[in-house]
Order: structure tokens, then C-alpha cells, then sequence
């Protein structure tokens, strides 16, 4: 199956550029690779803890069963997951699950956040290598990467935002997963309304497969490419276009905070910032008027590199110079959009290093919200 | 039904003592109530956005029209929920609601941390009152308490937790409701395994009614007890002792952290601070040494005063004196626990106004967890 995701970061310690090594891996020739699963596990061991002795061995054991009880990971490919009202749908490869959009996921408008947004995002191409029976980790990564000592990493992310939902619609999320390049995997989203039908909003990630030892970034290994290959489709939740460039931004940023720190409760189960944090960091920097007229209909996210628990880290945005110089009645009109450029980095002593690079465009709220404000 | 909650804040402007209030209103002779209701809502009103003219009315029956096909709140009593997972139990009066653990619920210990579980408390209070079909508005007031202009405030929280649920685990999260004194009313929760049935958490809580107009604490009107005495029930997730009276803290106190001030997304739907960021205020000042090996398993909060949005807050925290005074090996003794005050406060020129008081209980975190770290 489909792999996937977890933590929505280039990882640390990377001394080179990843969108260098990214480019480097997409040019190799890989040899034919040798389709030798089809979505079925049966050949892949259980994985249990490593032993280095007898006692241990036991206790390991005990708590892998124990795990194996309360969190009840299939090893084989499952079709339906009554419990996350999750099923795998379009002969056997897109993952379908029912989500309710709940009290605390909405914000003072009543319409999900974008961290909702993204978190249900996660939680889906989580679900989905969960429903494979390939799921190895904790981070998405196959009994095969865990072999390879292989982790993902995210290089991009981009989220398009049709309309938001509002607290306590049903909608009904799909995930799939495709080739990109030679060792790259797609990851697409589509969100609707279970009611209607409407699409929400729409992703595409891409992923690339990093070593957890030397933490260089690494060809997808054949029995890898054998466990992921039978689940990759074509279709495309969002048409490339040639992805524009984005600019570097610095200090003369029109709006930027500085000293942002990950908080305890910010670390996720892979012991990193999570994607969702980043992205929250990266919007505090707007001003509240235009948040308070303006919704973001699109937001694309370009990885460089992890940023650490202990580290400071600075957010800057600007609004495009065309937006700037734009007549604000011409502004105000209906499908105008603003853009906007972001950076978060951290603030080293001798040089600041880029963790992420964003572009975001933002349009009027509707002057009718669903509800009363 | 059973209604409450939501927003788990005592509101603001209120200009004299909560708690004193509450004494007050418990001591109230009310006259003996009619019970004119039996959870069903035939005779309520279906309430429409009030109008002023032809032309916005016709706009705001399509609003309403829209959110009622797009969130699909019911106008009388459901016993089950399929898209929830949750069911009406017990004769009619507890609810139960399926809740599966995802993967942005845990913390880098892969156990669902102290915030998830509050907002899987407040999500299931709301539920609840969804499927009575009394939901009013979009705060837990019933019909009859948004015809009296009124909300729910909530005065006391517990929340003990045995063990937490990991990462995919399935829970069974039930909730009911019951009186409190004359004017009040309590509402429960139980958190346990499916798989196992073993018990996770409970909770208890206390609500009164406030008037939206003259922030004053209200008397339960007749009609309203009418809508919710039908769900009363008498048992208690947890037993009450008589309640510990809370020290105040000043600066005095071990730890302190100034100047939190609420940002965009900590606002709710009901554009006040959410509890649960409360609770994450109050836990920012604990010793990082202290929560790698301590975990909660016993918080109560009192509300005084709710917190807008661009109050500078103080939280400030102090472990027992006689924790302090026991010998170190004593404490790590398992079973051993700590003990914590706390209290959340907003810096006035002229004075401190509390918001909210906390006791916390701490013991030592299992040496092995579900997973290994």
C-alpha cells in the first residue's frame, strides 16, 4: 500500500540542500523494479521489538502484545475500519473515511480551521497505511522502510481551499498515492461534503525517503517500491502547473515575528514540530484586519529542514507588490485574491538556516457566513 | 434532555464573586417545577434568525435553511447517531459515543494527551444536547434557555484520569447529566477501552445559567428545567469529598510564567479563550524535568472570570509544601504523588482579577509505556 506521511517535515541535521538532493535522486536510474506484493502482507514478517536478551525479550514481547491489543494494527490489508468509519474504495487503492467536523476544530467563525484542516490530512494518510497492513511505525513508514532504516519526508505540500466546513458537517475524506519521479511518492486529498457531494478543498504532498542513521535522503529500496507500487494510481487531486519560485525573504519582510518556540504540547509522537505548528506560526504573522476579511483559498509549503524543540525561530510575511499597489476598491472586489510570501527560519548565531518557504493567497470571506456571527 | 456545556469559561464582566453567587442560588427557594417536556421538543418553537425586514428575512431563511441541511441539527429527541458513533443508553438518558485516538491527539509518548481528552469532554456535552434535539444554539443552550436569554457557565471541573489511551486506541466516552442544588447542573463523563472496558478517566462538572444581557447568574427557569429534568440522573462518576478549599497563589509562588496573551486560534466558537487552552496556560509553567516524569491524574479547576481575548494573563503554580519537604527517594516510591495549586490571572494596572484556580495531583509515569520511546 501506500505509505504515507507522518511527520510533515524535512528532518534535522541535513547539511546539504534537500531540494538539491531531491533534484539529484529524480535523475537516477533505478533498475526495473520487480513487483513482489500485491497489497498483501502475507510475506512480511512481524515486526516485533529488537532483543538483546532473554528477560527483555519477554517484557518486549508482553508490551508488543499489549500494544497489539489496545492499538490493534492489522497486519493484513483490511477493507473496512468500522471504528474510524474508514474503507478502501476504486479497486482497492483510495482510502475513504467519514469525518464530523467537531466543536473544537472550528474557530470563532464556525468554519474549520486550517489546522483542523491539516491534522485531518494527517490523520488519513495515517489511516490509510493503517488499512494496508503495512504500517511498520508510528510515522506512516512500511515494514520495508523499517528494514531500510527509512523514514518520509515531506519536500511539498499544497492545500487548496474551495470553501470551509462548518462545525458538525459530515464530509467525507479520500486519500491516495502515486509515483513521483523515481523514488518520490504523490500523496493527494480530496474533502467533500458527505451531504452534497461539494468539494472542500484538495492537497498534494510529495515524499522522499530519508536513512535515520546517516540522515541523507535515499532511493526507495526494491522491496519498498514492491510494498508502495501496487497502491500508486495516476489521478492528480491538483493539476501541476510549473511551480512558480518562491523568494527567499529576510529582514525587510513587511510583517515578521521573532523568538517563536516550540512549546511542550507543540512536540508530535515523532518527538518534532509538527507540520500543523508550522503553519500556524507562519499565519501569526497577518494582520488581524485582513484576517478578519480575508479566508486563504490556497497555501503551498516547500520543506528545507526540521526545526528542533530548543530552537528560536523566526516568522516572515509579505504581501506581493502587485497586491500592495492595487487600487483597494479594485481589492475589495469579488474573486480578487492577495498574495502572500512566508519564511519560517531559525536565528543561529553565525547563520540562519530556512525551514520552510510558503506562498499563501487569500480572497474575501463570503459576506454571508452560515451562521450568525 | 441533558444539555450543557460549552464553552468551559465563566463569562466575563462579571463584576462580583462566581462562587458567591452560586451560594446564593443554592440556597433559592424555587417554586416546585411542572414538568412539562419528556426530552421530546414537539412543543418548542423551531427558532429562526429574528428579523426585521422582508428582504433580510427571506436571506436568513436561507442561511438558516443552508445550515440546517449542512450541519443537520435534529428538532427532536435521536437515539443514534451513525456519523458520531453515538448512541442514547441507560433509558434513554446517558449518552455514548465511539472516539477513536488520532494521530494529532497524542503527545511524543504516544498517549493521548490532557488537552484531547478535555476536548473529547466538551465535544461529547455537545453531542449530547444534539441528539436531545434541544440544541439551541451552538454554545449547549437549550430552546428554552436561548428564549431566556441565556448561556451556561461553568463553575467547577474535575477530571481524573487513571491511565491514557494511546495512539488508535478505541474508547467508549459516555456522558449524562443530573441536578445540581436548585439552579445548577452536573455533568459527568466516563472514558473507558472498548477492547477492555477498563476505565481511562471520569469527570464531573458544574453549570449554572447566566443572562447573556445582565451577565448575572440566573435561576433556572421552569421551562428550561422542563426541558432538561427528563435526563437528570442521580449517579455520579465521581464520588464528591468535601470539596478542599483552594489557596490563592501570589508571586511569590515556585513557578510563574507572565505575559500569556490569547492569539487568533485560541479563540472558539464562542470568541472566548477555550478551557482547555486555560488548562495548557496552566501546565506551561511546570518544570520540564518534573512532567518527563510525572503524569496528571487528578486536575480540579474553579472558574472566577473568563479571559478576552486581549487580556495579558498570569499563570502561576506552587507544589505542596510537604511535597518539597519528602525525601526524593520516598517520591519516587510508585504511588507516591504530587500535589500543585494553581492560578490563572489577568494583570490589572490597579488590580488582579482571577480567571481561574486549579489543583493538580501528579504520579510517577509507568517505567514502561505502551511504546517504546
Amino acid at each position: 500500500m501506500a505509505s504515507a506521511f507522518v511527520s510533515y517535515h524535512a528532518c534535522y541535521n541535513i547539511s546539504y540542500s534537500l531540494a538539491k538532493d531531491i533534484h539529484y535522486l529524480s535523475k537516477l536510474k533505478l533498475p526495473k523494479f520487480n513487483i513482489r506484493g500485491n497489497g498483501s502482507t502475507s510475506a512480511v514478517t512481524k515486526i516485533r521489538a529488537s532483543t538483546v536478551s532473554t528477560v527483555p525479550h519477554v517484557i518486549e514481547n508482553v508490551d508488543m502484545d499489549l500494544k497489539q491489543t489496545r492499538q490493534n494494527i492489522p497486519t493484513t490489508k483490511q477493507f473496512v475500519d468500522p471504528h474510524r468509519q474508514g474503507s478502501i474504495i476504486e479497486n482497492g487503492v483510495r482510502y475513504r473515511q467519514l469525518v464530523v467536523i467537531r466543536s473544537y476544530e472550528v474557530g470563532p467563525d464556525k468554519t474549520a480551521t486550517l489546522e483542523s484542516i491539516l491534522n485531518l490530512l494527517q490523520e488519513t494518510a495515517l489511516n490509510h497505511v493503517w488499512m494496508s497492513g503495512l504500517l511498520g511505525d508510528g510515522f506512516g513508514a512500511t515494514h520495508g522502510m523499517v528494514r531500510n532504516d527509512l523514514m518520509w519526508v515531506v519536500s511539498r505540500l499544497q492545500l487548496q481551499v474551495e470553501d470551509y466546513p462548518i462545525w458538525g458537517e459530515v464530509l467525507q475524506l479520500d486519500t491516495w498515492v502515486g509515483a513521483s519521479g523515481k523514488n518520490g511518492m504523490r500523496r493527494d486529498w480530496e474533502l467533500r461534503s458527505q451531504a452534497t457531494g461539494v468539494v472542500f478543498a484538495r492537497a498534494t504532498s510529495t515524499w522522499v525517503m530519508m536513512n535515520k542513521r546517516t540522515r541523507r535522503l535515499s532511493k526507495m529500496p526494491d522491496e519498498v517500491r514492491a510494498e508502495l507500487s501496487p497502491w500508486f494510481i495516476e489521478k492528480q487531486a491538483i493539476m501541476e502547473d510549473t511551480p512558480e519560485k518562491m523568494k527567499k525573504l529576510d529582514d525587510t519582510a513587511k510583517h515578521g515575528t521573532s523568538s517563536l518556540k516550540a512549546k511542550r504540547s507543540d512536540l508530535d509522537m515523532n518527538h518534532h514540530v509538527n507540520n500543523v505548528k508550522y503553519v500556524g506560526w507562519m499565519l501569526e504573522t497577518m494582520p488581524d484586519e485582513f484576517m478578519e476579511q480575508y479566508q486563504l483559498c490556497n497555501i503551498i509549503l516547500e520543506y528545507r529542514k526540521e526545526c528542533g524543540s530548543s530552537d528560536i525561530v523566526q516568522s516572515l510575511s509579505e504581501p506581493d507588490e502587485e497586491n500592495r499597489t492595487t487600487d483597494e476598491s479594485l481589492r475589495s472586489l469579488n474573486g480578487m485574491q492577495i498574495k502572500y510570501t512566508h519564511l519560517l527560519q531559525t536565528k543561529g548565531e553565525v547563520k540562519n538556516e530556512e525551514i520552510v518557504r510558503g506562498r499563501t493567497t487569500w480572497r474575501k470571506k463570503h459576506s454571508k457566513m452560515p451562521f450568525p456571527m
